[in-house]
C-alpha cells in the first residue's frame, strides 16, 4: 500500500478554476480591517443598527405560526410564489412582470452565479464596467469566462467605447450595475440608459443587470433599470437582492427574465442549490407583504445620506490635486482616485495603522487596474467617526507625496 | 437595428452542459405525484407532522432575540462558528472533528455542487454506485464529468469492481452514500467498509462520502462513516445535511474536510453564494444546543420504521418471482427490482391512474439503466395509506405479465 508519509498533508485534486485561489488579498484585507482599533470604510456592510428588527422577527414568527409545516419543506427550484409575486409587485412600477418571470436566489451572488452557470462557456467574453464589483467577476471567472473592462466616465460605461468592444471581443454578454454602483456610487443617467440600449439591441447583445442598491436614493428620485426600456426586457436578466434593503443574513435575492432562458436558470439553481431556504423565502414574502418597504428605505437612506455628506465633506480637503472623487446620489460607497504616483494597496498597511482601513481599487478592475484608487463605503459608521478617521486618512496621505 | 420579429421568444445564449435540459422528465413524475388524488412514493419527503415545528420556531424566536443583529449582518463563508462546532461535536462520537474542519453548505445539494466546483475539470471520471444519487450526478455532470457506475450487492458497492474500474477510468474521485443509501435504501456493513478503505488507500483515490440518512436507524444501531476508518479521514469529503433529521425548508449542511481543500472549499462556495443564510445557520446551532435531536430523531425513526414495515409487507406478495426488493435498515427508501421484461417508466402512467406513484429507477443509473426498477419512499404516508396504494400498484403490476 503506497500510503502518504504522515508528515506530508494529503493534496485532494483541485479544479484550474480554484488553483492558487487557496487565500486573496482581499481576505487579508478583510482581516486587517475587523481589527476593533480600526475604523474600517472596506466591507458593504450595512448598519446593524439601522436593521428592521423587529419586523423581521415578527415575519419569522408569522411564518412558523401560520406556514410551519410548509416552511420546513422542501420548496421548488423557481421560489415561492408568495415571494415571486411580491417581487413582481415591486418590479412592476417600472416594468411589467409576472411572478412567473422570478426565480429566487440565495442573494444576488447566488444568481450570478446561476447566470453564470446558465450562460457561459470556457472562453467567452464578458464585457464589464472598468471598475465593476469583484465579486461577479470572480462568479464569471470559474466558468472560464475572459472579463474585459469598458471605458466609464462620471455617467457610467461610455457607449462608443462598449459598442466597439462588442465588435471586436465578441462578448457572450454585457454585465453592468447602472444604478448607484459597486465600487464607484455612479449613476447611468436616463440618456446614457438609452445610448447603452440602443447599443446592445444593435449588437444583438444579451444584458446582465445588476440592481441590489438601486432603491438606496439620497434625492428621492430612483431609476428604472435598463430593462424596461422598449425591447430591453426580453434581453436583460434583471437581478434584485434583498441584502441592502433588509437583511444580507438573510440571504435572499432574485432575477427577473422571460421566456425558455427561465427553464435552463431553475435547472441549473436545482443543479447548486436545489432550492432557497423556503423559512427565509416566506419570511421575506411576509416582511414585504406586511411592512412598508419604502418607509423603511427611505429612513435608512436618510441616515446613509448624511454619512455620505460627511464623508464627502471630510475627504474633499486631504486628497492631493488633481484627484477625483465621486459624489454618489445613493447606494453605499465612494470612490476616490488619488491620482499617477499614488498606490492605494502600498498605503494601506499605513492607513491601518492610523486606524482606518479602505479597499484598495485595484481588485475592481478586470484589467488595467488603476493602482491609486480606493473605495470607502460610507454607510457602516457614524459621521463623527466618519470625519475623525477620514482626517487620519488624511494624514496617511499626506505622508505619501505625489512620486 | 436587427430587432428579432416580435413572433420569436429572444434566445439567449445557454451553455451546453445545460443544453437540451429546459425540463426533465422527472419534473413531470413529480408534477403527476402532486396529484392530489395520487398517493405518491415518488420524492423522498419527510412527512411535515413529524418536524420539530415546536422547538425549530422557538429556536427562530431565541436566536432573533439574542443573536439578532448578528443574524441579520453578512457572514463569513466558512459557515457561523456555533454551527461548525455542533457539528464537529456530532461528528466526532465517530470521528474527532474541530470545528475549523467544518464547512456549511446550503443544503447538501450545494454542498455536492462545491465539490464538483473545487476538484472536477471537464472530461474527469467520477465513479459512483450503480445505482446512485441522480441529483448528485447532475452536479457532478454540469461540470464536465463522466460517470461511471460500478457493480453493487446487497452490501453495497463490490470492491472488486470498484478496484477493477479505478484502474480502467483513473477517477477523479469516488462517491459513495454508504449508509441507507439513495435509492436503493441499502448499508455497508463494517467489513465491506474496510474492503472498500483497503481499494481507496491502495489506489490513491479521494473519497465523497454522502451521509444525510444514517441517523435515520431503524435497529437501534449505527454506521461510523468510512472517513473514520484508519487512514481515511484526511482523503474524504463528508456531506451530512439536516434536511432529513430537522427540516428540509431550512437548507442546512455541512462537509468535514482536512488540510489545504478546506480553504478551497471556502473560495468556492463564496463564489457560489457567498454564505449561507446567517439566521438559519444560527438558528440550527441553536436547536442543535437546545434540544436532544437525537430523541427527536429516534421518534421520527419509529414511525419511519413502521412504515417500512407496512410497504414491506404489502410489496412482498404483489411483486412477481423473480422481482428482488431491498428491506432497508433505516432511511427513507425502498427499491424493487421487478425483473427483465418490466419497465417501470412504462407502467408509471397507469400507476398513477390507479392513483399511486413511484420515482422510475432507470434515472438512478450513470450508465446501463435497470428499467424494472422503482424507487419507493416510505416515509410519507401513514401504514394504512401505503397498504391500500400499494395494493393498487399491485393490480397495475398483475396487469403488466412479463413479456
Amino acid at each position: 500500500m503506497s500510503l502518504p508519509s504522515s508528515s506530508e498533508p494529503y493534496r485532494f485534486p483541485v479544479a484550474a478554476r480554484y488553483a492558487g485561489m487557496e487565500s486573496s488579498p482581499l481576505k487579508d484585507i478583510f482581516a486587517l480591517a475587523a481589527r476593533t482599533d480600526v475604523v474600517s470604510f472596506a466591507g458593504g456592510i450595512p448598519d446593524p443598527e439601522l436593521f428592521d428588527l423587529e419586523d423581521i422577527a415578527a415575519s419569522y414568527e408569522w411564518v412558523l405560526a401560520n406556514q410551519g409545516h410548509r416552511a420546513l419543506q422542501y420548496g421548488v427550484s423557481e421560489g415561492e410564489v408568495e415571494l415571486r409575486e411580491q417581487a413582481a409587485r415591486r418590479l412592476s412600477r417600472d416594468l411589467p412582470t409576472d411572478s412567473s418571470q422570478i426565480r429566487v436566489t440565495s442573494g444576488s451572488q447566488e444568481g450570478l452565479f446561476v447566470v453564470a452557470q446558465a450562460m457561459l462557456e470556457p472562453g467567452d467574453v464578458v464585457l464589464v464596467e472598468s471598475p465593476t464589483y469583484l465579486a461577479a467577476v470572480q462568479a464569471f471567472a470559474v466558468h472560464g469566462a475572459r472579463m474585459i473592462g469598458v471605458e466609464t466616465d462620471d455617467d457610467g460605461v461610455v457607449p462608443e467605447a462598449l459598442e466597439e468592444a462588442i465588435r471586436t471581443h465578441h462578448p457572450r454578454m454585457v454585465y453592468l450595475i447602472p444604478t448607484f454602483q459597486n465600487p464607484t456610487g455612479r449613476t447611468m443617467p436616463v440618456a446614457r440608459r438609452q445610448a447603452v440600449a440602443d447599443v446592445l439591441l444593435r449588437t444583438d447583445v444579451p444584458l446582465i443587470e445588476d440592481d441590489p442598491y438601486g432603491a438606496l436614493s439620497f434625492t428621492g428620485g430612483t431609476w428604472a433599470p435598463i430593462a424596461a426600456l422598449p425591447g430591453m426586457s426580453e434581453r436583460t436578466l434583471l437581478l434584485n437582492s434583498m441584502s441592502k434593503l433588509m437583511s444580507p443574513g438573510v440571504r435572499i435575492g432574485w432575477m427577473r427574465a422571460e421566456g425558455p432562458i427561465l427553464n435552463t436558470l431553475a435547472v441549473a439553481k436545482a443543479a447548486i442549490s436545489m432550492q432557497s431556504s423556503v423559512v427565509d423565502q416566506l419570511t421575506v414574502a411576509r416582511y414585504l407583504d406586511s411592512v412598508d418597504l419604502d418607509a423603511h428605505v427611505a429612513r435608512v437612506s436618510a441616515v446613509y445620506r448624511e454619512r455620505r455628506d460627511a464623508m464627502a465633506a471630510a475627504i474633499a480637503p486631504v486628497l492631493p490635486a488633481g484627484a477625483h472623487v465621486t459624489h454618489p446620489d445613493g447606494g453605499m460607497f465612494l470612490w476616490a482616485a488619488l491620482g499617477e504616483g499614488y498606490d492605494a494597496q502600498v498605503m494601506l498597511a499605513e492607513a491601518v495603522s492610523a486606524g482606518v482601513a479602505y479597499l484598495p481599487g485595484w481588485s475592481f478592475f478586470a484589467d488595467d487596474p488603476d493602482r491609486s484608487t480606493m473605495r470607502l463605503s460610507f454607510v457602516t459608521h457614524a459621521p463623527a467617526v466618519i470625519e475623525d478617521a477620514i482626517g487620519r486618512l488624511g494624514e496617511v496621505i499626506a505622508q505619501h507625496p505625489r512620486r
